[in-house]
């Protein structure tokens, strides 16, 4: 998607070979239309499917997941990785690390928003291992829901999560996926 | 706004006299043709002033304040409610006790995006006690900025938050202002 990866390039900090920072618009400072693109571009790679509902996690992929559902008509839900008092029970969870807070998160969703017949896409700002990923698509399972696919804004393709999950099956579709970080700059596979 | 009073009316839960639980369309599970109509109303109702930057703190503010930013053309900047490594110093910060969860949150936004000349809309869900609020109001003020007004999404018009920062002279703008939370009823102010 070139108005992301031009965004990428424009103003995406590189603090390390691994570490992209882009705050100002995906992850702290949200930019609204080009979050609206990114949402109708997942629609367009998975307009020959039909979904039922956009499973996120909290918080940065709320912006792009609500665009998505708007334009699919279905309705979006954020996996929490906290608990509050008026979200006890009645949990599909799972554990996921991550790698940039180093810490593991129990991410949780309501059995009142996923069921069996749901058709879901899983919507991340970032994939690079996979973790958050991975337990999104337990949490899909534990419903025994269908997972239709996976949509991500960035995936950083010199890390292994999306490799991993493609072998065993699931559907990604990357708006940018980066091929290097070395030297300070954003390279992307084609 | 009618829309959303018939929202909460359906499918809003009351737990308790002052516990409404609203998770299956704002604060887990999002309607996202409801989120643009509440983003449309802010923008409609603060027509008259002019908007540089929406404030809102995640997870829940983020959605409506997205589509409130698209309709003005501007950035939305959600606070952190706690810190990664990757947004680590060069930090506006104000504590924030949240009754619901029973403790105290650090919130915090960049530098990179507040600044002196900025004219801030404050976006969230709720208003209770308005200590979210007066957090943020704080970070705008850390930041040198003018806080054009608040909007949100639904008050709890017999707590006492609204009409504290009322009185110092805040502007703000609820779409659903509720009276009362008796008998597992849910009654608005006109």
């Amino acid at each position: 998607m070139k108005l992301l990866k031009d965004k990428i390039q424009q103003e995406g900090k590189v603090l390390s070979d691994v570490v992209l920072k882009v705050d100002s618009f995906l992850n702290h400072q949200i930019d609204p239309m080009l979050m609206q693109a990114v949402g109708e571009e997942f629609a367009n790679r998975y307009s020959d499917e039909i979904i039922t509902k956009v499973l996120t996690i909290e918080s940065s992929g709320i912006a792009p997941a609500t665009f998505l559902g708007l334009v699919l008509g279905a309705p979006v839900v954020f996996a929490r990785k906290r608990k509050s008092l008026t979200l006890t029970d009645n949990l599909y969870s799972s554990k996921v690390y991550s790698f940039t807070k180093n810490e593991v998160n129990e991410i949780s969703v309501s059995k009142n928003f996923l069921s069996a017949d749901d058709r879901v896409i899983i919507i991340d700002d970032f994939l690079a291992n996979g973790e958050a990923l991975k337990g999104l698509i337990e949490i899909v399972q534990q419903a025994g829901a269908h997972v239709v696919g996976a949509g991500i804004v960035i995936e950083k393709g010199f890390q292994q999560g999306g490799q991993q999950l493609r072998e065993q099956g699931l559907r990604i579709e990357s708006l940018a996926n980066i091929k290097s970080l070395a030297n300070g700059k954003v390279e992307f596979f084609d």
